[in-house]
């Protein structure tokens, strides 16, 4: 299987053999946004042309992520809750390649009731991957990242889910706010202060509330309480305290707890989540190619 | 006395008589950001010209807001909570003028304890203001903006109180989030839709959290179950009822509740207010005029 998971700003594949092991990856900053006159298939080609050309023995082409959104090369509309592997394969979207072949899209899952709605798409199959990868069922799942997902399995299938725009929320408040000012980019660039994360986590866990955290950050530099280059770590501790906090409080609290995504970003979620005295199991994004191996094979695009 | 309320954006300038009556009153656009080189009193004499050269009827000038900062004219040190009149008036800080006589400029407000500390400059005067206003030392108050103050008066005197980002996030992610490209300037322009902004207060009362309920304006948006010319009113209804829910969970839930600031904005907080079953009582900002009048005469700067 050629498994890509294909986003907004990056571009990653991987190639898997039959029993779902990796035996090579690249990636490249080809993010859909950065992808002129739908020039999809050239961008394919350039980047894994190789690949491509051993066709017989690559496989099918699966594809999670943006590309296949609305903005990306071909929409494969969303399935509803609850969504598992089978789900997903039922519901994939062929697109039949110009240089012969397929490429097949995942769909995103969408939660709706009367009220709300929410939606998700790429982090499904890093979900179903990481529950493969533990060999369970059940779980309450975070996702961090710009927009991050709490997600809650069962039966290994996504029952409940949750967007939270905390990264976004983040470099924000970070770059325009009032607060950038305290924060100038010559002062805390990668600037990363345990114990001003710590605080921030601490104190979003108070009473009062986001909006009113959030100017904490102001006072705490005006009276230099924390000093200029520790700002933006309190910053995001509080930000990622208060979705911690935020999601917790929805989450049934019995589920072991996967925390995916970028190692450096889930371990800020590990150290925050352990300052509440809760453990999370740390698995990488790479876990999404797993998923997309496990749709696949349940698509029967491989044989078992 | 010629009272100033001169913040970082706007310069309001209003006499009142010995009884505090106001006999007069002038705005423009000359706050402290649009002063170059410290040209503030040029900035009052070409204001205020006339009523100064009538100097003898015209008595004490006294000014609140940041004309009174560290980025103003005069730094005029914060007081600690408790902070009524008469705390207010016997911290005034006098500036001799250049064309002769003198202007006062009123404290802030600080509270603060070990973790934390909040700050309010003008904002006090207002609060002093409208207590006096209503013959009332027992108040809850809201005064609405881009940081919106919750203060508890007791006695005349401000006991506690919190800053919440309200005006600034909405505003921040009004241009410049994700959401910003589904309300483009030209459909939602002051547009103002009551049943969307419901619908956002209504939002934000439910269990989830702001950095989740956020994304929910983006949901809605994508699946039209709020058309775009509303979303705005949806955003700012997110924003201003998480603000309200935050604020009446740390406040004494039996004191009257004050609404002080631009009818407009205060109008807004009404209705959600209302929404939760809480009656407000709303004063103008011009009540600052009134607070000025009472701090001037307890610092005795004109006779009883």
């Amino acid at each position: 299987v050629i498994a890509l998971d294909w986003g907004l700003s990056s571009f990653r594949a991987f190639r898997l053999d039959a029993a779902g092991t990796i035996v090579a990856q690249r990636s490249a900053p080809a993010g859909v946004l950065t992808i002129a006159d739908g020039a999809f298939e050239a961008t394919l080609s350039a980047q894994l042309g190789d690949w491509l050309d051993d066709a017989h023995d690559a496989g099918p082409i699966v594809a999670a992520g943006m590309i296949g959104s609305r903005q990306g090369w071909v929409e494969a509309p969303y399935v509803p809750c609850p969504a598992g592997v089978a789900d997903l394969a039922s519901h994939l979207t062929r697109h039949a390649l110009a240089r012969a072949g397929a490429i097949w899209f995942v769909p995103g899952v969408r939660w709706s009731d009367a009220q709300a709605i929410d939606v998700m798409r790429g982090e499904e199959t890093q979900i179903v991957g990481a529950l493969a990868a533990r060999g369970i069922g059940d779980a309450l799942l975070c996702l961090p990242g710009t927009h991050s997902k709490w997600a809650i399995a069962s039966g290994g299938r996504i029952t409940r889910f949750r967007t939270y725009m905390t990264g976004e929320l983040f470099a924000l408040l970070r770059r325009h706010s009032i607060l950038a000012r305290l924060m100038p980019e010559d002062v805390v660039q990668d600037h990363d202060d345990a114990a001003a994360f710590s605080a921030g986590i601490a104190r979003a866990a108070e009473p009062g509330g986001l909006l009113h955290h959030l100017f904490s950050a102001r006072t705490a530099g005006l009276f230099d309480r924390i000093a200029a280059p520790a700002l933006a770590s309190y910053l995001s501790g509080l930000v990622i305290g208060d979705e911690i906090a935020s999601a917790l409080a929805t989450a049934p609290r019995d589920l072991t707890l996967l925390l995916v995504g970028a190692p450096a970003l889930c371990a800020r979620y590990e150290s925050a989540l352990a300052q509440r005295g809760i453990a999370a199991d740390m698995l990488p994004e790479t876990v999404g190619a797993h998923g997309l191996h496990a749709i696949a094979r349940a698509a029967r695009l491989i044989d078992d």
